[in-house]
């Protein structure tokens, strides 16, 4: 079932201990993508400036990935450049260019508007809704948001809420939106507000699906060599809604599948600068991290464990 | 089999958000056994003082805790008086009086001396090697230890780590030890110093087992509720040891169960305050968490997962 994704196309200058990027494809929509597209064809709404090397981003469409909902506007593209301490644990951000990002109206191709499965990267939530506006009838809507919005933006970011599916935030966000330290509260207080399912997402630990009756985790991959943690969480999101519109169906065993496949892609992501992890990999690659999520977590209750109860 | 802890036995004064408690019951070897207890009877060896009220350990023993090899000595027993942050996240250490702690000698009663699954509770690591020398032939040792003697005891420390088989500790200390931020590099050069197994507690989030080819991930149990968070890193191996000396086997399967019981009496521990509600539990409310722990991390790798490879 088709899937659309609205968000950002940047270009990303990082700085880790590992090494610099400048300029390289980044940006939620890009991260998205390169994930999701590994799992389910995607279209893509976002705008960059005329100085984008557009070229690179077309290479993205052998994947699978529509750009026709891509706007080439005057002017310069949205640039980020940030800095991570030396166990990649803090992210300064060093510069934040909007360019064209900042007049960025999200018009939905009429071809998109019937996408089933759609994910509301992390731009202004006026911006978020307006995409809803204009999608007809999804199956699952997502998005994602950040302390920016939920500081500047909380009442719009609620009426955002009472409108989408699924929440997916970090830890940190979690706690800001809700005023309560402890993540499960915290999720509770979102899904009191509209949501059926939150997702938060706790960095190198992992991710954690809540809903009104259950609670699944899934750890992060373990990675002895983490060079860039950019754009992990949005493409856990790809994984997450990929998978979702690969299976076309939205039932609780196959959200659970979905967070391992989104915390597979968030463990690709930060294993090289930019998306670049992702050009190395196809399928196959995905499908044994996913076995090897099922390893990580398996163990077996015994009968003998019955008897402790008695 | 036999299964023996040697560790602190302390009064804890507690202040957390949500109440205060005075010369609670506490220390490793206790918070250890109330967990442990559920599972496998054990011995403690131990030291309080002439104040300690002797008679609230002794109905521990009414649940299989054989407290024969605690010391009662003349002076006053160990005291820790300690504040968490509202959110729980930080502990800031009050008070401590050492009192009778201060010239422990740990000195393992003969019948003690076949036991087969050992703790060595976090204290000074030459008292932790003495107790070593005093075993016969031991199936399993585990220790664990803390940021005092990582910095201060170092080269014992190292020593210890050849002649025990499993080191339990907190992420913040195996990145001490280790000097390297990446736990799983942590846990690496940690087994390459001796030990056959490394589990790398990560506090709410959960706990990892690391061996040289294996790497097992236990969530912390999700509690909306946490009132102190004291005592649940002993509790853990409490659970994790006496797991393994109910089954007296050390397979790969057991130790992932193993685990599982151990995070299981690490929740446990943190609903109430000091022992409080391993008094309210039995082994059917274990049971009952471990299973809930297989439903938290359960997912099933169908077929059409294969496909994402083709």
């Amino acid at each position: 079932m088709s899937l659309l994704v609205v968000g950002s196309i940047a270009l990303d200058s990082v700085e880790t201990p590992f090494g610099v990027t400048e300029d390289a494809l980044g940006g939620s929509a890009v991260y998205f993508g390169v994930a999701a597209c590994l799992l389910h064809p995607l279209q893509v709404v976002g705008v960059v400036g005329a100085d984008y090397p557009f070229e690179r981003l077309e290479r993205l469409a052998r994947r699978g990935i529509d750009l026709s909902g891509v706007v080439r506007a005057e002017g310069e593209s949205f640039r980020w450049k940030g800095r991570y301490s030396f166990d990649l644990q803090n992210r300064e951000t060093l510069e934040t260019h909007l360019g064209v990002f900042a007049d960025f109206e999200p018009d939905i191709p009429e071809a998109f508007r019937d996408a089933r499965f759609v994910f509301l990267g992390n731009i202004d939530p006026t911006l978020q809704l307006r995409v809803l506006d204009q999608i007809h009838e999804p199956t699952l809507v997502a998005c994602d948001t950040m302390n920016f919005w939920i500081d500047g933006s909380r009442d719009v970011l609620l009426d955002l809420l009472k409108r989408v599916d699924l929440l997916m935030i970090n830890d940190a966000e979690a706690r800001q939106l809700s005023g309560d330290w402890n993540i499960y509260r915290a999720a509770r207080w979102i899904l009191e507000r509209g949501p059926r399912y939150v997702v938060i997402k706790q960095g190198e630990y992992g991710a954690v699906l809540v809903d009104d009756t259950d609670v699944f985790y899934v750890p992060a991959y373990p990675l002895e060599e983490i060079f860039d943690p950019t754009g992990a969480g949005d493409a856990f999101a790809g994984g997450f809604m990929g998978y979702l519109a690969r299976t076309g169906e939205v039932s609780p065993d196959n959200l659970r599948r979905a967070m391992v496949f989104g915390s597979a892609m968030g463990s690709f992501a930060v294993e090289a600068f930019s998306v670049n992890r992702f050009q190395e990999i196809d399928g196959t690659d995905v499908a044994e991290r996913v076995h090897r999520f099922g390893e990580l977590v398996r163990f077996e209750i015994t009968a003998d464990i019955e008897h402790v109860g008695r």
